[in-house]
């Protein structure tokens, strides 16, 4: 009977506590694909660490390998990997050789592919625990198997191998954990069906990385240095690096479909992103408190664009996966090896901090870092070289969590002298010393305090404690998981056509992955080499703006993204031509969906914009509170005008809400505000009007049939729409054409039909309002992309 | 005969053209204080140096020294000069000797002492004209000497010696130009009694030296790559420093009255300051325009407080000066020897970037520079050991106008390799090779382009050139001049007790002097060393803020910069444990000249100001409309809310412009803004209610025997002031006694009556609407500054 042995041999250990006088219960750690790579080489060692570690904690512990195949050539397989378990270097050899036996003799393969096989593992562990009399304190399921397993594997545990009322069930996964927002969307629906949140413990190892678990524990030790400057008044940029020298072969049929970014950013990378930019909890040990602040995190992510990212590809990528996948000598991969990705939060404590995140295969280097770069902000009056070398506050100011190999090919946290001493955990960190020539980021190591962990542990090994201990603040919750796919989705599908970076791998690729941020976006430093470009690669030509003609007026179209950066540029054109002749700019702004990018745009990448001297009005409102979200004017204060810098009294929203009621006709909204139009507009004729067109052809809030504002004398009109908020508030037609200059903005699929048809009517304003923008005496463009042009 | 002589020996020289047949004119050039230091060291040779460039110019020339010695000495003081005068390298001996002569013989000594001294000059100068036929084309007055005598010299040549119509007449002055603004205006006012602002050619020898005189046609000739990146976007910070090794030992006489700030940062350093941030005018060659753009440079350059500069004194200063001024040895010199001081200039694109402006004596070395650091945007992949060493878009970008002295000891452009080859004009610069080996700025000479001047020119030599081409752009006018002491000239009153820092001199100074910037203030890096304390210098423990009583209400009392500081940091810190606390933060502020100086230091300093949740109500507000610039709201949003992001949905200005007029009671203004305090501030109890006083104990705009606000339910009232515009609107007493806390702000020697007063008198608020204040669950607390408080 194993658990038989168990007690015996630790009696016969003298020096450990009898576990039955103490004991606290009894723990089976069943791990699934128990001969996989990932078990050999880390998942066996961390189990018998954690037996080591926990042997006189109080709980007893059977280890369960589990695979598809037969006992027997399974347990042969197990047993090899068994016997080859390494002794910590710390451990008394002595101490560890009894261990180690005892820890086989614990240990037991079961065949598990038929829902028998479960029930037949669930009895087995019931039957133990009844003959030895213990009580059941829980069960880990370690899932170390493929994902298309999962569900199945999921359903027999569910079903057949939970443990008791009062005992735990842990079961721990490990990634891909989807493609996508919606594949993962999918996946998390269905382990739900099976498991509790709290029970599924999602593994990315690399928050079982020594620098990277470290990260909180820092932030909260060194409070009283961290508080004053962990902020965008400090931080000059933060840089978070995986860079590999290996490259995809062997493995490109997973590769192919993932990527750099899934393969590293969206998971490991994104998890100290989080550490770094999460709002601190008063107690970093509370796993509930951490996660909760990480998800708050998030939510301050600025949205990532096409341009937020530039990404590369080893040269020999294609012709491996050609070789390995068997695909055609002309195939074209567009899976990115290299990528380089710019985020900005826009939380208070960030705004305006570039983070920079970049992985690749095939680089110069095997090193891994998080590098925190402060601002210099100080002048040192005397010239260099006639300084002490100790103490400058001119050299560089940083924080760096160097998670290995590379130069120091160790764990380590470094902190510049000139910043602070941290205070670190004597017990677990040590002082480093020594190395004195060696150079990390520009800086002699002697310019920094250099401290390594006391003791070198493997990632899966301290996960696996975590795991035992339940600090699920160590894994990837549901809301965590979901939240980091609907942050990089977009990048995924907007990306998914970008033209690649082809590099030759390795020390030869010298500047040619070298980038740097332009407003708000990344580019690579180099023009495209012309003697690298595969002449067969995809580049797609249609990608730029073309110009033409649409009803009679000027046209430009392009894919969305690009006609929105084009439709910002030629605002910003517009708005500095008419400060520069008039001193103001009138600009009126449509609600919708469709101008948020726009808005977002202009907010983002325009800072030459002559805000300052622009006027903002509405083109029109829905009658709600300017605060409620389903106002125009909310949206646009929400996406542009938060971030720029117009003048209180150059915003004119629509007087919608007067004497605590919504457009009521007394209140003569629309009479106040075509009275302060003509107060300020000259001739009351706007700079510009930006307009949209719905699918029924109504624009601004004309709709068709509408009595009011299509034409007569009345400039700013109540109408009603067809779908609520009915009531709304308008620029009527007549006022729109005295307009210098009209931009239609028309995006989407959706609008396919209603701009085909807007080709091939005239002038026809009662049916389809926006047939009746014809500005009297000014310039109309329409921007429309190819999706509404094309459909 | 002189004239004769001229045209014997030019007949003589056979290769220079006949001057009768080709004369522009004849040029007479006195020289005041013919015999000092200056004329000694420059002047002379830069009249010799003009003559010889322009010998063939077709003008004639005489040259005239004077001083107040008698005749035979002065000439004979004179003519030992003159004999010294150097040939520049690249001249033939041969030419340079001729020249010489003919120099010697065109040059005539003077006394100038009495009005017939100057009439007699002016006489003389006539008849040598009318005895040779020339035209006088003008006649340049070179004042060498020191600004006391400047009136009386301006007076004789004014009444004596101006040119016949038709010729033009040009004095020169050397500084110093006043000792503040009154001082230079009055000089100013005395010197245009006499000249017109185009006769006057004010020196500051900065101007003509070759790095500086050439930062103006650098901007222009490199347009192209200058114009994306010359702005705040792109420099991350701008350094003009000059530092001298020598100390003011035997100038204690001048330096003591003067200091570092009057002596360098005012006049050289900031015209270099002026050329870097000045709008390029189309035409750089144009002295009117050049003019025109430094002038409005000077409009957007950010008032300067207390701390934006750090002062120090070498040791050996105090006991210089009680030598050299014959003081007692316990006499304290005030007079800074170093300063450092941080400027900002407000325009669109300097916003925000950091101008250390630096100088002092006794420092480690003598050097020169203006250094326009750019921000390093670029992440380089590659490790740096293994990449090209010619290339890097992640070294530092930089362009430095290297003034003279240092390591290079020329004068020279840099412009770092990675960010452009700059165009130099062929003619006047060449691109150095060589002296690879040296380090500027961190880097070694190799990463820049390097160019030095083809020929080396003394700053007088290249101004005297400047004076006879007129270039008036060279020179500083009196608008200039006075925008520059108006800017400095706060400073100067501020800081004039400002404690010192003391440093050795040298190279000892070490650390000492470095300094860096917080939040937009300079400090000194290190703390202040115990052991250079000088036991006996003022240190005024008075400045700090004390607590204390008045009417009964906690005190805070300070002089008033810090006052004002200490107020904004109790206000942010209020605002944070509210919007901790209940999520928003409801302030109200009051109007008046008091609160500026609190709300430029509110959004000038406190970044971490929830500004997002704070809501801005008023106090009290003026009835004109928001935009006038009497409005209290167009002041608050003037100096605060156009710098922060508060939303446009919780700023809430009064509503005293309705239906185009204001203040009119049937449009119920009052019970408008009452209602929405009711719908947005719970209880009508403001978070905190920021109050002044008037001279009159009116508080708000709630003035003595006010019928409406002191008393009854209305809780927002309109008001009569005694001064105009008479008509307010104001918060009621009672409300502000609803507050949860009340701060007063008292500043200034006009409110010590009043203070002294209210300090007496009980609750009286018919009489004194103050003494009413008295929240009736909340906290009050009085800021009241020294100059209030003790008169």
């Amino acid at each position: 009977k194993m658990l038989g042995r168990v007690l015996c041999t630790v009696v016969f250990m003298g020096a450990l506590p009898s576990l039955v006088e103490v004991s606290q219960g009894h723990i089976s750690v069943v791990l699934l694909g128990a001969t996989g790579d990932l078990a050999k080489k880390y998942l066996w060692q961390g189990l018998f660490e954690l037996y080591m570690d926990q042997v006189s904690s109080g709980h007893s512990f059977t280890f369960h390998g589990a695979a598809l195949t037969a006992l027997e050539p399974g347990q042969r397989l197990m047993f090899d990997v068994l016997k080859k378990l390494a002794c910590p270097p710390d451990e008394s050899p002595n101490r560890c050789a009894v261990l180690k036996d005892q820890f086989l003799k614990l240990s037991q393969y079961h065949q598990l592919k038929t829902a028998e096989n479960y029930t037949a593992l669930n009895r087995e562990i019931e039957t133990l625990l009844r003959q030895e009399g213990l009580q059941e304190a829980g069960r880990i399921f370690y899932f170390s198997v493929p994902p298309f397993a999962y569900t199945e594997i999921a359903r027999h545990i569910n079903s057949s191998c939970r443990p008791p009322p009062g005992a735990w069930l842990r079961v721990v996964l490990e990634k891909p954990f989807g493609h996508d927002l919606e594949s993962a969307q999918q996946l998390a629906a269905e382990l739900a069906s099976f498991f509790r949140e709290e029970e599924m413990y999602r593994v990315d190892h690399y928050l079982g990385k020594q620098a990277v678990a470290h990260i909180l524990p820092f932030r909260d030790q060194n409070r009283q240095f961290l508080d004053a400057i962990w902020n965008r008044h400090h931080v000059e940029r933060v840089e978070i690096v995986l860079k590999e020298t290996v490259d995809a072969k062997g493995r490109t049929s997973f590769y192919e479909q993932y990527g750099v970014i899934r393969d590293v950013l969206q998971n490991h990378l994104t998890e100290a992103l989080m550490f770094l930019t999460m709002e601190l909890p008063a107690n970093v040990s509370r796993a509930e408190e951490v996660l909760q602040c990480k998800l708050q995190a998030f939510q301050s992510l600025r949205g990532l664009e096409k341009r937020s990212a530039v990404l590369g590809q080893y040269q020999a990528y294609a012709s491996q996966v050609q070789e390995e996948l068997q695909k055609a000598q002309d195939y074209i991969s567009t899976t990115p090896t290299f990528a380089g990705v710019l985020i900005h939060s826009d939380s208070l404590r960030w705004e305006g901090v570039p983070f920079l995140l970049t992985s690749g295969k095939a680089l110069d280097e095997r090193v891994g870092y998080i590098r925190v770069l402060f601002k210099n902000r100080a002048y040192c009056t005397q010239r260099e070289t006639l300084r002490d070398a100790g103490y400058s506050q001119c050299k560089a100011k940083q924080i760096i969590f160097y998670i290995g190999h590379g130069a120091l090919n160790t764990p380590a946290v470094l902190v510049s002298r000139n910043l602070f001493r941290p205070i670190m955990p004597e017990g677990s960190w040590r002082e480093a010393v020594g190395q004195s020539d060696l150079y990390i980021f520009g800086q002699p190591l002697s310019d920094y305090y250099v401290y390594n962990p006391v003791k070198e542990r493997d990632a899966y090994s301290i996960l696996i404690s975590n795991i035992y201990h339940g600090r699920k603040d160590f894994f990837i919750t549901t809301e965590n998981l979901l939240a980091s796919w609907r942050f990089w989705t977009p990048l995924l599908n907007s990306v998914s056509h970008q033209p690649l970076r082809l590099y030759p791998g390795g020390v030869e690729n010298q500047h040619l992955l070298d980038f740097e941020m332009v407003s708000g976006e990344v580019v690579f430093t180099l023009a495209e080499p012309v003697e690298l470009l595969n002449p067969n690669r995809l580049m797609p030509s249609d990608y730029r703006t073309i110009q033409s003609k649409f009803r009679e007026s000027p046209l430009v179209s392009a894919w969305s993204e690009d006609l929105i950066s084009q439709l910002a540029s030629d605002i910003e054109k517009t708005a500095s031509r008419t400060v520069a002749h008039s001193g103001q700019f009138h600009l009126a702004l449509s609600g919708g969906s469709s101008p948020v990018v726009l808005f977002q745009r202009l907010a983002r990448h325009h800072y030459a914009f002559p805000w300052r001297h622009t006027h903002i009005w509405l083109v029109d409102e829905r009658c709600v509170p300017l605060t409620d979200t389903e106002s125009n004017f909310f949206s646009l204060h929400n996406h542009l005008l938060q971030s720029v810098r117009v003048p209180y009294f150059n915003v004119h929203p629509m007087p919608v809400h007067l004497n605590q009621r919504l457009c009521v006709e007394e209140d003569r909204g629309t009479e106040m505000y075509a009275k302060e139009i003509v107060a300020l507009v000259a001739n009351a004729s706007f700079d510009l009007v930006l307009l949209g067109v719905g699918t029924d052809g109504h624009t601004a809030s004309l709709f068709p049939e509408s009595e009011n504002g299509l034409e007569g004398a009345q400039t700013v009109v109540l109408t009603e729409s067809p779908v609520k908020p009915h009531q709304r508030m308008s620029l009527s037609l007549p006022l729109i054409n005295r307009a210098r200059q009209v931009f239609v903005l028309v995006l989407g699929k959706g609008k396919h039909d209603i701009t085909t048809l807007l080709s091939r009517v005239g002038h026809q304003p009662r049916k389809w309002p926006v047939s009746g923008v014809s500005p009297s005496s000014g310039q109309l463009v329409w921007y429309v992309d190819y999706e509404a042009l094309l459909g």
